[in-house]
């Protein structure tokens, strides 16, 4: 069977809605990638090394893709979980693996980036099978050796202006500093600050953490000043670096202010060890509103990831580390949880806030809303299951009547699947596209309104949200 | 740029289901509007005074307009919240501030409800922008001046039969009074119970409010049979004016009972400023479930719009009042909450009971499974932020398979602003008949069938769900 | 008024998508119908007696027919609830009933049903209404007095191959022995085993029930361990009569464990009457982890049905009995209730858990991400009040994206209403060959592969989901 990208591909089906969804989506088609969220690794770009083989490329690292095969029962090890770099023959093993499998992924998104790549990047005709896999195997390990599938290569050919990485607060950042220095990378790579495990004392490690925080910083964090001059120091380091936002995923949202005493005695306590579950938990939310406080006065947008139980399946955890397909969304709440924030920084100058979820019941429920009043937030775009075809189109649904589009922060790609890249934005602008189509052809918008919100939403809105 | 309304305006795109809409939507479009629930306030009827100028009239008291302003970066001041009538150079700069954001209006139901007045009552033909603002601004001051566009005219062109308003239970209802006694007046202006305030101890200001409600009540409010008694007695007073229904807003709907002596304990204690939250919210629960009695005897249809935070950034709330575009949905539950109520007077002859949310899950897992068991139960129409073409659609395919068409209320505008009344039921009306005509087109449903419920929707619905 | 089924029904509106789901359609219409839950008593199948009349087969025991009814002011005795066979002159009555009301269900899947079994089954070409009521009442009754509409003619005629019962654990399950047993009758009708009762010592009645489990399965049940091995030898029983699956439906699906001693000590108190809700909630959750042991080791594909409120109306529940129309859903949560279960059996070999739900945000927030990782775990079909065209749509919409179509269960009928068992799995033919025409005319799937799917949704998904 042959594999073909069909050029009207998630536009809508109705002849006369396609028809205005193409044009809109002409104008924005070949328009620069900004990807303000990811995890791409900078250092890919700094060496410009080959890519390692097809699965390495595809597979191993994206839990996207190793989850559903997980679920038909191939064990995380043979798509090379955890693994590292696989011998040439467990690498074809893995590859073949996923072609055998390409059925299960039908209908969903990871079926839809993979063809993209295969078909769009690397020149693909054929559809996977178990039949196939050899063949588009070795295609791809062919293109691989090439140097126009270098990392660099491959990012100016994909239009990427702006990338948005996410880093450790004791990362030095040498990788970004490497490529800011360099007279031949015009790209902007910037990090993101993710101090998620520094936050959290109910985390194992977190002791550790800390005091290399210390260090890194060059500061005494044995007591709660100076692990908050810790965070504020690395902060400037990644402002410095070019960093717009900081990031944050934690179980839930609730900033519940802590008088300052308590923090203190509690931040001691639980580098003692004698914390409790609730003072952690209490510690952890009064840290979020802190670092409010601390992006109201340095500026870093405040990007929000909650509610998703990470490592759900202990024993997989254990053997294949985290990241690797079972963490599992749970309710979220924003509207209790994040008065104390909002009543505190929500009209403050300069402070920007962006909401992101799994739990689709608060967009319409409590994000539009908050993103329709505060000056400062923003509804982000859906996010990792949600970043699909129909659930982008209910969030388009559900956020727009109370929020409009200006309120929303654009697409994110939360990437770590660098060849996937495009082919999500794509995704992104086409659903947008068809959606605002469908606008117009119930006369609910003009087409010449329809086009500027088009292009703003993969220019304006992400360089606003994100301060790009 | 030109403003038009669409004749087929959210009608569906397909045409030959839009064929089969247009025809549904023809028997319609004219009929009278019944308003079972909404805010104008009756002494502008009462009064008949010009309006006084664009901005008062559709954005200063509407916080639909001025929240989406506010997240854009314009202070709540400068469209005039909170501040009475404004000289004619702020009403001027307060218009051009929203004809100059018409764009992030784009997609919300408050650009079409605008649109709607703008073409359809004021005859502007040009769309809102920084260029045309003050031409708009003029054209519409010009048409306020004519006889034609003061209250009473336009209510009479509007094709208003039935209109509810809101009000204080110690309102004396003497704008009702004179409507009903004026022999050129010959629509119904109902008010409606509005008792919020006087059943949540934990208010400021309840003691203060309880004690007048005693005075207009003639009776002594200090103990709790005085304080039922006084209810009871407005109620009646409501009904002698017209009134059918009593509309409560609160955090939740729970309707646990209280043993008499235990509430009667508590009231004593709120009056003496001793009762704790947990005894006020107790209370008012139980005082839920009371009203529910008073309706089972009274015939008084009782509304539910819970789950609103109200007034979520306290600085706000301050500076400008309630109802400013700060109030922020939370989950609901019903089924539980409801279930003493239920139990009690579910099946009870007379009893009614309207279900509104702002938590569209509820629609499907509780809404309409209890209107489609209790005969007292019918599902509200979509609400506030749901008052909305998509959400509206949503409504229709999450509660008509488990209670069908003849369990909900019927449209209510629920609005302040005065003008967009016709838009708004203009709205529903197209949106019903699209979705009926979505299920003929997918031979779900007879078009005669169709027919005979567009109707229904729009007269038997609304007089049997809330007594008019 | 004619009745008439029109072949396109349910097939989307679109002519060049309706072009697609026909041909994806033509290749299921025919195929055997695999049921792997319903209520159907296997006794009819055994017995083959003629049903009784109109009313007594499609009215009074469909708490989806008499609900609605209900809601509308027809008290439940009328349609015959709890009343067992009814005189011809009442059964007339309530077929009356239902045809004077037949407007009401306009939009329902209840309609939709109830038309396919009048013109599909019966052959009834006019429209009910209080006019024709009794003219199709005599068509009906008359048709039933024909061999060809016996129990075992109307199952052949409906082409089912497997048909699973739901019986209680101490049932001895004669008839499915005796059909079993018979040379005559060749599809499978296999048992269910559903021990709800036996689990939750909290409910009246248990301890009876828990004593007579233990007569039937010859084991002591005064003590903790005895009860377990009459749970197994009863599982035993079930799996050697042909049962390949075991449901639950509990109000919620926590799976906390208790330490052996403690589960002994409150088995033993709930024995005595001493224990407390807090303990006999604790046990149940405490069972269901014990049954996904005890299905782990026999192979017993693990059903979970959660979080309905019983007989929310406790005056008809006391009245009519359960199932009368007024169990009403709550809010359902899989991701942390069912982490002790997936913890321990989530990747055990052979061990298999389909998840329902009737709170449909857990479709794309929990269900789908555990189906899309765990091996063991299918997301269940869209059931009872979710068993609609637009909910089913729904479903399939939240789910494919995150877990594709070989992770979902296939059809469940879940019905007591026999006659209405064809057009049931028909409807979701239709819907599914629908949702995958939507899919290919946005070139997110090949044809060919949609066609592939649509087959294998009625063919491969239930027998493996299931084990048939």
């Amino acid at each position: 069977m042959s594999l073909r990208l069909h050029p009207d591909r998630l536009l809508p089906a109705d002849p006369r809605v396609r028809a205005v969804a193409r044009r809109l989506y002409a104008a924005v088609e070949k328009l620069p990638i900004l990807s303000p969220h990811g995890h791409v690794d900078p250092r890919l770009l700094v060496d410009d090394e080959p890519f390692g083989d097809p699965a390495a490329l595809l597979i191993s690292p994206d839990h996207y893709v190793t989850r559903l095969l997980h679920a038909c029962g191939v064990p995380l090890g043979e798509p090379g979980v955890g693994r590292g770099p696989l011998p040439e023959a467990d690498a074809r093993h893995a590859w073949r693996r996923l072609c055998e499998h390409w059925a299960v992924f039908g209908g969903t998104p990871v079926r839809y980036w993979l063809e993209a790549e295969l078909a769009g990047v690397f020149g693909v005709t054929e559809r996977p099978s178990a039949g196939s896999a050899d063949r588009i195997y070795d295609r791809i390990a062919a293109r691989l050796a090439e140097p126009a599938y270098r990392p660099r290569a491959l990012f100016e050919r994909f239009g990427i202006e702006v990338l948005a990485t996410t880093d450790d607060p004791c990362d030095d950042l040498a990788a970004h500093r490497t490529l800011a220095a360099d007279p031949g990378w015009t790209a902007r790579v910037v990090p993101t600050f993710r101090p998620d495990r520094y936050l959290e004392p109910g985390r194992e490690g977190w002791a550790g953490a800390v005091a290399r925080l210390g260090e890194v910083a060059g500061t005494d964090t044995s007591g709660y000043d100076g692990y908050l001059r810790a965070l504020e120091a690395r902060r400037r380091h990644f402002i410095e670096h070019g960093a717009t936002s900081a990031d944050h995923s934690h179980a839930d949202v609730r900033t519940d202010p802590l008088p300052r005493d308590e923090a203190a005695r509690i931040y001691r306590a639980a580098l003692a060890g004698t914390a409790g579950p609730a003072e952690t938990t209490a510690f952890r939310r009064h840290m979020l509103l802190e670092t409010a406080r601390m992006s109201a006065e340095d500026g870093l947008v405040m990007t929000l990831h909650p509610a998703v139980r990470r490592g759900h399946h202990t024993p997989t955890h254990r053997r294949y580390g985290p990241d690797t397909g079972h963490d599992i969304p749970i309710r979220a709440e924003f509207t209790d949880a994040l008065r104390p924030l909002l009543e505190r920084y929500g009209t403050a100058e300069g402070f920007q806030l962006v909401l992101f979820t799994l739990d689709e019941t608060v967009f319409s429920r409590e994000i539009a809303p908050l993103a329709g009043f505060y000056p400062s937030v923003y509804a982000g775009a859906p996010w990792w299951f949600l970043d699909a075809p129909d659930a982008i189109r209910r969030f388009r649904r559900a956020v727009t009547e109370t929020a409009g589009f200006s309120r929303t922060s654009g697409f994110v790609d939360d990437t770590r699947a660098f060849c996937s890249i495009p082919a999500r934005h794509d995704m992104s602008r086409r659903l947008d596209c068809g959606f605002l189509a469908e606008l117009v052809a119930e006369h609910r918008l003009e087409e010449d309104e329809a086009a500027r919100i088009a292009v703003e939403l993969v220019t304006v809105n992400p360089r606003r949200a994100f301060k790009l």
